[in-house]
């Protein structure tokens, strides 16, 4: 018999009804010094379990959400569940899918391990940092994991948008595929913009070279927002050349710091998948995650 | 070859002088989001490495101290470095020691478990959360834990404190332990004060009996600071009881929140060990932890 579990959310209780199966809320609690300690208040005779948890951006600590995670996994790895499944909207370290400079961890490797070696047997993920935009699947230590493609999602979303005459930006050259896959789909031009960082001061600087855009709707592509400053130089770049209107279309929406202020400065439309709780966060993946489930 | 690595401080270069062996500083960055990457910026041929890693109590957070290990043991693991020891002086978790509400994780013993499957063979930590006050010694998964006791430093530190009088008090029943070995060792008597916790309201109030302490110098001991509510309820029963003076010796100091702010509000002489630095971390266990390496 089938459950899926984690903290009380509107997703949850949406997979819970989609996969026919009950669901078993769980309680969070979270010590003054940072210590979480999930609890499994209700184990029927289940043999397999899908133990979900979404970020919100509000509290988000991609550290805290690892733990919490793996705490519940060996819990029910101790109840004797034999078949446990994780599905994790957002994967935390995916930033860093190859060592970039000598002596640095191969984090998203080493997370992915974390999990293959605490009695996870699946990872649902919608992962953003990918080389192929498709579903792939990937045999860790082994766990499989199962990347979730959020581009059709977003596709649809920006096809109810209607726009005329759009143009689609990637704000850096990593964003080249969403760029081009979205443009593809719309039968749109696209273009990144040129993103460099000075090695001494740190300044993040963009240039282009951007064509007019008058009379055009630009829609700004990218997989991960985080501080925004990717974005709003991208924006203060694209506003020169006087777009009709300008819309922002990103997978995972984390919003560090002061993101939302800095991005609110401007006249831009946002928005993200429902993978981080964000007040932008209006691309919902719950249909993804139900049918990677079934199909896989 | 052996060496020992870790962010640069204090302890780190103490310890490499008195283990007589190389020490080699890490890089430690955090991205906005919380994400951290470690990077070992020079690795010669070394066959045993020695982590080590001080939480600050400005900064400290229990999961990013955990991940910034795990990455970092993980890397060394990537560069085939046969032996790895981690020097954890503050382990997270410690509180969660037994499941004490069903559906709870067995915390501690899955954080031991987490570090046991990453290639980590021995671990040297100063438990404060321990059964028996002397150095154990556990086999998890493959992995030693060396469990360094602090008794001896912290009886030295009051004993430096030179007390006619003195009258040990343990803040509550857990503390028990620690209470009675330091009156043993000061040949003083000892006490624990009753801690309750309302479950509807959760409010903590803490009871006596206690008797007249005139004339007498009060000496608190704890095993961990954390919000110092437990502190200052203890301080403020003792107070009316009229010591010559009240001081407070704790083994790991985290001053989560206003803690400070909370506890300087008293006329109190406070002691920790430097586990992890903090205002009062004035009692030293390099010794102990350089001891422990060459005797184990």
């Amino acid at each position: 018999m089938r459950a899926i579990m984690g903290p009380s959310s509107d997703i949850l209780e949406k997979l819970a009804k989609d996969l026919e199966i009950p669901y078993v809320p769980l309680e969070m609690r979270m010590f003054p010094d940072g210590e979480v300690c999930p609890r499994i208040t209700n184990v029927e005779d289940y043999d397999r379990v899908y133990l979900f948890n979404r970020a919100d951006y509000r509290t988000f600590d991609p550290n805290r959400y690892l733990i919490e995670f793996y705490l519940m996994a060996k819990t029910l790895e101790d109840m004797d569940i034999k078949r446990i499944e994780i599905i994790m909207p957002y994967l935390p370290y995916g930033r860093q899918d190859k060592v970039f400079r000598l002596g640095e961890p191969f984090s998203l490797q080493y997370i992915l391990e974390f999990f293959a070696q605490s009695g996870v047997s699946r990872m649902y993920t919608l992962m953003a940092h990918i080389t192929r935009l498709s579903e792939i699947m990937d045999i860790t230590k082994g766990m499989r994991v199962i990347n979730i493609s959020v581009v059709d999602a977003i596709v649809s979303y920006v096809r109810r948008l209607n726009l005329d005459n759009p143009y689609v930006i990637g704000p850096d050259t990593e964003s080249e595929k969403w760029a081009d896959a979205l443009s593809h789909k719309l039968d749109a031009e696209y273009t990144v913009l040129d993103k460099t960082r000075d090695i001494n001061t740190g300044e993040v600087r963009t240039k282009g070279p951007l064509p007019n855009l008058t009379g055009r709707q630009v829609v700004i592509i990218d997989d991960i927002v985080s501080t925004g400053k990717t974005i709003e130089n991208a924006v203060k770049l694209i506003r020169e050349k006087r777009p009709d209107s300008i819309h922002v279309v990103v997978v995972h929406g984390i919003f560090s710091g002061n993101a939302i202020d800095r991005l609110s400065k401007y006249d831009i439309n946002i928005a993200t998948s429902n993978t981080i709780y964000n007040p932008f966060s209006t691309i919902c993946v719950e249909d993804l995650i139900t049918r990677a489930i079934k199909k896989w």
